[in-house]
């Protein structure tokens, strides 16, 4: 059994101390305290570590199951009751504005809040994950009376939402898509098509279900343009949002997964299914992207979820686990060993996973933020300052956050040695989960060349710009200090070598479209750790106001010296991977790859 | 379903070519020549892909039962027939000398040979390699009736070997280890104990099972010191050789594990179990550890395996999946997109694959050879450089190998994209199984240890000495070549490099102990990235002297390149790590780390 405590020190030292959220709120008009934050925060801890904890491993070892006859799914033992409660304690709306029905909180808490959800049950909290997409498809794009009908229960948890993109022939190349949109007499459609891999697409938690399914009308031109976007419940809604017959939605198929056994992953089809138009006819992307999004900070914080409860699982086995004596002579001379802590190496793999944990939850939270500012702020520059940070910064989150899951679910298994190996120990769970984070709502591929493509080339680096701003004048404010000297000189070079680096790849994308594609992933791993070394350098500065215990600061002081000697230089292989340019990928003839 | 052909040409490549198998074999005497050694891997290929590689998913789905009346395990599907199939056809003797029933090929034909086995069915494969570590430590360490009466039915397949070292409470830290041998009056032992994480400790394949396994006598001092050998068979064995009653060994369960299911991993009861002693009293650790040198090249052609096979499939997919289009513009335009092989991180990946499998193959290959010069080589000074190189090259193969087998099977998993999760496309499983190769026959971490504690710093560094003078007589032998001037510039530079980095870490060993466990594991990646980028060297140069068609000699040429380019930096971030000393690991308190 593995254990998991929500880590509340290190949220308030993030949120209060690092992020400055009170400042924020009351610049934003919010009305939620710090007491208050703080409560809730509590409040979700005792859910998380209490109720959707301890459902986590059986939920891998039962899975979902699947009655074909019927075409509904059952979640693992537990999971039910575990939503109910959540929906009871109000949990789904928590930073949903309160015109629509939540609670307004600023989404900078949605950050820990969900990382506290997916640390504990990573398969359980893609249900109500998706719902989130939903809600903010149907806030922006949905008719007055879309919103009344479907908003509410979403809200409130009593329906929840799926986002219906893939189809098996296209998962990326959304061009390709085939389910089509019949228009009908009443001003609804028939919608007919399969989609696969639905997260949440059919599940017994709740008595209805939203697909918003990506479908062609008739005279939709080809390609992304021809795209709409359309509401369709597993139950039929009227206007009047009184629920109605079954509609023509079946899930098909269940799929069998590495991880993430409890979430069902769903074929649904659609059999010329009743669904209503979201926003303009072709025009379903937009309302695609803003679901999308919204889910790709979500996964990234799924990610940050699992480097946190793998690295605590890791660290408690490090200090119990006797083998060997320190290289410098026993620790504990009364005992038949040492406790594997003492040794470097083991060390560098807890230290690599709470530097590359506690920076990312600054980094994730920093971008929630700049929702909070888009969404709320009071003036039209600091809304469109927030825009450009959040959409330049979702990527990153995404695409490196998932990655670092990947390598601290890594590390926890290598830390527990052979028993990592062994299912009873819950260790490998965390991996086999992780590895699906790389993967949905776009790989890290698809995260890496939006950032290029899009963040840096179409948007012209306007997020960077900003980011690096800010990172130019944190070191220019702190140039002449002499407890932050060793991080802000390095830091400095660092950003400086980003900024270059950004130049020379829209230099040559300029002249060869595929230096996009080549510099992708390296410069997303570069912009991560960059931007990681900002956060731990923001993260000592802010020790100084604090009111930490001291084992607390020593501990962020030390992993920033560890973060800046042993992970910030990874930044140098990727840079050099960059420049040694698209033709290291390209020349190769794809005929002769197995020659 | 997945797919899996052994790649003959590159093992030809690899060992007429690079490596000049021809003109070892002359030298050592070893009379197979170049047509039955192509014979041979032809027919290997056979046994791989038509009989070993069709049950390995399968094998995955079934794993191994257990039943605990009868303490008998059933292996799946198939197994139990393939492996009457390996020993009808002889291989299990393919490279055991002449003098005790092999065939006595060369070593480095080993290497390739255990390859593919591993990619075809990794699960399978441990059964008869764990015969191996048994071959070898009976052969330099049993009594003559013990080699008449266990040797011969090992190497001829009848009977399989294990290993039993791990206990519940001791893994990596024999010293601890409790199992008891108490002297019986007919000169055998009683065994009493329980040992855990045994590979292939009970199976159905054969008529008996030999344990090789390290207890304490009565008298035996504390620690690594108080450690035999011992030879504990299934069913008890006389002088004679003749097969006897049951012995009092007993599998007690079987592990449920993230991967390599098809491999039986047993908790073994000893109960008073008759065995013999193999070699000195105490001195149980030499032969310990000729068997687990072999088994860590083993593991380490294990990593190799996985990271070919799972190369093979995602390079299919690559190049069937059409998925968006090129970033210059359509590839196919007549297809409703391009497949994703032209896409540049697609390649980035799969070249990474490929530069590593490859290299990586000429890197185990020269290790194996290093082998065949130790233990066939006609002068002492041949044999002893034979056994530093091979002995320095050993972690470098098992911890490079099988982190690579990670790399590479993460890579083929997101080739796939979404799909690459599902259990029935069968990638997802060589990530599972690749998941062990860093954890038995020691961690990455203990690897890491062994070169730079032991190779490095006990051994005054000899093996790293012959082959540092190895890559410079190669650099200075082409130093006037323009060919190669392109690899040997930055060659020299990493290799100049390595060396200094050795001293540096050497040096600060001497004051503070800490600093070896602290460098290690960079210090190995750092050794593969080197040893690698030498191979590939070697590999472009030895283009020159062959036949092979134009594709894969610029495959060859243009893997090289990407290799310089993108991969080895990577030694980059690696050196600047371990400059940054031990203190950034030491220095945090061990209580501080969750403060």
């Amino acid at each position: 059994m593995t254990r998991y405590t929500a880590p509340l020190r290190d949220y308030r030292f993030a949120l209060f101390d690092v992020l400055g959220l009170e400042a924020q709120s009351a610049r934003l008009g919010n009305e939620a305290d710090r007491e208050t934050v703080e409560a809730v925060l509590e409040e979700a801890a005792r859910f998380a570590g209490q109720v959707l904890a301890p459902l986590n491993q059986a939920g891998d070892e039962h899975g979902c199951s699947f009655d074909a006859a019927t075409g509904e799914v059952r979640t693992p033992p537990g999971f039910r009751e575990a939503y109910a409660r959540f929906v009871e304690d109000g949990w789904q709306g928590l930073t949903v504005p309160a015109e629509i029905g939540g609670q307004g909180l600023p989404l900078m808490v949605d950050a820990v809040f969900k990382e506290m959800l997916d640390a504990a049950n990573l398969s359980w909290s893609t249900y109500p994950l998706l719902s989130h997409g939903a809600i903010e498809a149907l806030r922006h794009q949905g008719e007055d009376w879309q919103k009344q009908a479907f908003l509410t229960p979403i809200v409130e948890g009593r329906w929840t939402g799926t986002m219906c993109l893939t189809e098996p022939h296209c998962g990326t190349d959304l061009g390709l898509l085939k389910t089509r949109a019949e228009p009908q007499a009443d001003g609804s459609y028939a919608i007919t098509g399969t989609k696969i891999f639905i997260s949440a697409g059919e599940h017994d938690f709740t008595e209805n279900i939203v697909h918003l399914v990506l479908a062609r009308l008739p005279d939709a031109p080809p390609g992304v343009k021809g795209i709409s976007l359309f509401l369709v419940p597993k139950f039929q809604v009227g206007r009047d949002g009184a629920m109605g017959a079954r509609n023509a939605v079946r899930c098909g198929a269940i799929e069998h997964k590495m991880g993430l056994k409890g979430s069902a992953t769903c074929v649904i089809n659609f059999d010329g299914a009743q669904g209503w138009l979201v926003g303009q006819p072709h025009r379903g992307l937009q309302g695609m992207f803003i679901m999308m999004n919204s889910a790709r900070l979500g996964v990234g914080v799924q990610g940050l979820g699992l480097m946190e409860r793998a690295t605590q699982n890791a660290l408690a086995y490090a200090r119990e686990r006797l083998q060997m004596r320190a290289l410098g002579g026993p620790k504990l001379p009364e005992k038949p060993a040492d406790p594997i802590i003492v040794h470097p190496d083991v060390r560098r793999m807890l230290l690599t996973n709470k530097a590359l944990t506690e920076g990312a939850r600054l980094l994730a939270a920093y971008a929630f933020a700049q929702l909070d500012e888009h969404e709320r702020g009071t003036d039209a520059d600091g809304r469109a300052r927030g825009e450009a940070l959040a959409g330049f910064l979702t990527p990153i989150v995404k695409g490196c956050l998932t990655e670092w899951a990947v390598e601290c679910t890594y590390n926890a298994i290598q830390v527990y040695g052979g028993h990592g190996y062994i299912r009873e120990h819950g260790i490998e769970q965390f991996a086999r989960d992780a590895r699906i984070t790389t993967l949905y709502e776009g790989t890290t591929q698809i995260q890496a060349n939006d950032l290029v493509g899009r963040k840096l080339l179409q948007l012209k680096g306007a997020g960077l710009r900003l980011f690096l701003a800010e990172i130019e004048r944190f070191c220019a404010d702190h140039a002449s200090d002499a407890t932050l000297a060793e991080f802000v000189a390095p830091l400095g070079e660092a950003a400086a070598d980003w900024a270059t680096l950004t130049q020379e790849v829209v230099t040559r994308a300029g002249t060869d479209p595929e230096e996009i594609g080549a510099a992708a992933v390296d410069y997303l791993f570069c912009s991560g750790y960059v931007a990681l070394g900002y956060w731990w350098a923001r993260a000592v500065a802010a020790l100084r106001g604090g009111d930490q215990p001291e084992a607390f600061r020593s501990a962020k002081l030390e992993t920033a010296r560890f973060y800046y000697g042993r992970i910030l230089p990874r930044r140098l292989a990727h840079a050099a991977a960059i420049r040694s340019g698209a033709g290291t990928l390209m020349r190769l003839d794809a005929a002769a790859f197995d020659a």
